[in-house]
């Protein structure tokens, strides 16, 4: 297992703790943890602090750089918000845990310019999908439907 | 004059005093402003809370129908991030007061069903003309440069 979607999978996990949405993100710039973070819905009352967004978010003010030699870690394919942020900065690579439980606008992003790489690790899968069974209504609301 | 354009400079405005980049935005639901915000890269050191996510992160969780009756109002075109966000929730309508100094991923968003109204407003554009002239570090952290 990637030590970084592990770190990813330990942010979701924390959410899940938390009685939150889990799913986990971790920011890699030069082989390092510079930012972790997870879905704050229930915990912050967020709509805007998807994993991805939390994650950027505690990595706070950075050079515009070092968002284009970064790496973001995901444990479910971004939504179009988070795919937004991710070509907002420049971050040239994404990877990601599993597409199945959701999938964001991938194919624009990867016309964009980003290397998408999905995982499809059985552990993100079975931690959004044993919460899903139990929270259908949450989940739908972070994800705009 | 749009009052609520009206008030999304008046937020841009605030932001401005605080020291911040003055980007104003507010989110209306059958007439009426349910949020309002502005950027907060300087007063809240955010990477995330442009004027229009400050904006949809203070009108709080919502319902997904809601989502889709509201209009939302940016005194600056929305970049990748906040144009995500909008195709995330489905938001129908964005009014934009100036696209000139910066414009974002407009037709990617108009192909995704979203109608966008420019107003080419002059006291937007002269808001972000000044504000850059004297501050362009911030302002091209702002969009990822």
């Amino acid at each position: 297992m990637d030590k970084f979607l592990q770190a990813a999978i330990d942010e979701a996990k924390k959410g899940l703790a938390a009685g939150g949405i889990p799913i986990g993100s971790v920011l890699v710039i030069d082989g390092e943890i510079l930012g972790r973070g997870h879905n704050q819905r229930v915990q912050k009352g967020s709509t805007v602090l998807h994993a991805e967004m939390d994650c950027l978010e505690n990595t706070g003010r950075i050079k515009a750089a070092d968002y284009k030699r970064a790496t973001l870690y995901s444990t479910l394919s971004p939504c179009d918000m988070c795919s937004g942020t991710v070509l907002l900065y420049g971050i040239p690579k994404v990877v990601i845990g599993e597409n199945k439980t959701f999938c964001g606008p991938e194919e624009y992003v990867k016309s964009r310019g980003v290397q998408l790489d999905v995982v499809d690790d059985p552990e993100c899968y079975q931690l959004m999908q044993s919460f899903i069974q139990t929270n259908p209504e949450l989940w739908n609301e972070d994800i705009g439907e």
